[in-house]
């Protein structure tokens, strides 16, 4: 199996075997000078992940692949990826056609849910929601240990919930979204506002402000940047309690760049949820601290969660069309671990 | 079958027959006495609905019963009732040995939300949700044409999602909670600060301060009661927008005391979101006015959706138990309806 994962900064390839034993994994930057380089970039990404894991096409059983954006699942078009500049792109027909290789497409915090399961040892919840924290903010959500979808491929839109009245204008259009608050360009807009307003910070020493930067600044002990992180883990805190009291849910993962501050991105949001649990029984029943979780750094979530979407769309494909032939052929396992044979592994 | 829709100020029992036909229906007030009177007045009504349709015990193949508070369908022990005083009461195995017949509970909002669907005549969508909005407010939400529970049986608490920061003070404890804003005790509690401020208003004719009376006065065009209706319908229209966007559904009803206030309830939801829909294209797609709906006044939800239950947890069981033969009798189908034979219907 082939995971892909495609992001505005990178894709990310991972070869597996059938024993979901690492092959090969490569990354390269997107290909984003036109929509169709952006594909062509894509396929010629997988191919170079299999000469590292030393395989070949026809060996690949089925691709699957996680996109930043809207995608339909069934026919595999990419309804809207706005940082791939993709609008009804058919980028499963186009890659399964040049690859010769069936591919299913996924949004990506969707196959990033399910991929936590598979880089964490199969230890997550049946009832479970990633947030992937970037540019935007999105959830992939997984009821009864199967991925929701909602009726028309939205659910998880996390990042437009209306949190604050009269908040900051989003992309979006409307005031107040979360996205406007918490994702890493608020971050870094409300670093600089901390900056223009004269205050004594040392964000100042940063050539350029980042989400990164404030938290790093936060763990030194700036206070401008930790009212900057309070204020996001505030924002944060609540939407993932109005997550867990509207669908009741187990654990609560969180991911993408922004996250990748650890502790001082994740304790702001405890701190938001400790309050809350301070003052009523409800929320000390259903928002238990144990249950947020920040994704393991060594857990690349994407590429993984693209493997499952392979495995899953292949089997679902095979009860409909009861074992096709064509598509039946898996990665052989190797002699030896793929860490042990490849020195120099590209970063996940 | 019988559908029961208990609450804290009457229990309303529906008899059908196996083509869904109504044969009878009784509405008492419950008896709250004591949690073991309460059970009692319970099979008292159902006895008495049978006697209005003319039909035995023996004669009934299941009994639904919708519950305001907290239950384990699957051993039928009601956790928590406030409204009842029942904690951890046996309240299933109870009247299924004191009737003799099966009797399966579901807490009252999700029975509800299913009988949107049958005393609509099946019109209801496939992902939907139903919002009680009286005492207090809470869902029942179909994912899949199927109720959601979560993983703890608590999905849909949305009476309790934060919705304004630092807002006022709710019985669980926090603050802000949506049912503080916007439930029929919040509403009445806005009524009494308008007078106390001194305002001109209507709602001082009142000799006591309703939800109902707000939406009146309201109605008649006081200026007073139409600031409540419409922070009302901002709050409400609020908590719509994110159970949309993270459940992503295609269809709201809206039910409980508070929604029977009718249109001047239901203008101030619509014109928040369509104050939304302006700013925002992604809440123009995803939050259309034509998705939201009042229940309509002669759907009585609750015991239709106890009816519901009944046919739903029967058919499980059956599959279950592969036909077990005491429990296969139905109610046969009436010579003429119900509305014909009998004259004097108690209010539904």
């Amino acid at each position: 199996m082939v995971g892909v994962d495609v992001g505005g900064t990178k894709v990310a390839v991972l070869v597996v075997d059938a024993q979901r034993h690492v092959r090969g994994r490569t990354v390269v930057p997107p290909a984003l000078t036109s929509p169709q380089r952006t594909l062509e970039g894509i396929a010629a990404a997988i191919r170079q992940a299999l000469d590292v894991a030393g395989a070949s096409l026809n060996e690949v059983a089925a691709i699957g692949i996680g996109i930043p954006g809207r995608v339909d699942p069934q026919s595999g078009v990419v309804r809207l990826a706005v940082n791939l500049n993709w609008r009804e792109m058919p980028v499963g027909a186009w890659l399964s056609e040049e690859l010769g290789v069936p591919c299913f497409l996924e949004k990506d915090v969707r196959a990033a849910a399910l991929g936590v399961r598979l880089c964490n040892g199969g230890a997550s919840a049946q009832n479970m929601v990633y947030v992937g924290i970037g540019t935007g903010i999105g959830a992939g959500v997984i009821l009864n240990g199967e991925l929701f979808h909602g009726a028309h491929g939205m659910a998880g839109e996390i990042g437009h919930m209306l949190v604050e009245p009269d908040g900051p204008l989003c992309q979006c259009g409307a005031q107040g979204c979360l996205e406007a608050l918490a994702a890493g360009p608020a971050i870094a807009r409300l670093a600089q506002q901390a900056l223009e307003s004269g205050q004594e910070t040392r964000l100042r020493d940063y050539e350029q402000l980042t989400a990164e930067s404030v938290y790093q600044a936060a763990e030194a002990g700036d206070a401008a940047a930790q009212a900057i992180a309070d204020a996001v883990g505030h924002h944060l805190g609540r939407a993932l309690q109005a997550l867990v009291m509207i669908y009741d849910i187990e654990q609560v993962v969180l991911g993408g760049g922004v996250s990748r501050a650890g502790k001082a991105f994740l304790e702001p949001i405890l701190r938001e949820l400790e309050r809350q649990r301070q003052q009523s029984a409800l929320a000390r029943e259903m928002l238990r601290l144990d249950m947020i979780e920040l994704l393991p750094l060594n857990c690349d979530a994407g590429t993984w969660g693209a493997v499952a979407i392979a495995e899953q769309s292949l089997r679902n494909l095979r009860r409909e069309k009861g074992g096709v032939n064509e598509i039946s052929h898996f990665l052989p396992p190797l002699a030896e671990p793929f860490e042990n044979r490849v020195s120099n592994l590209p970063e996940p």
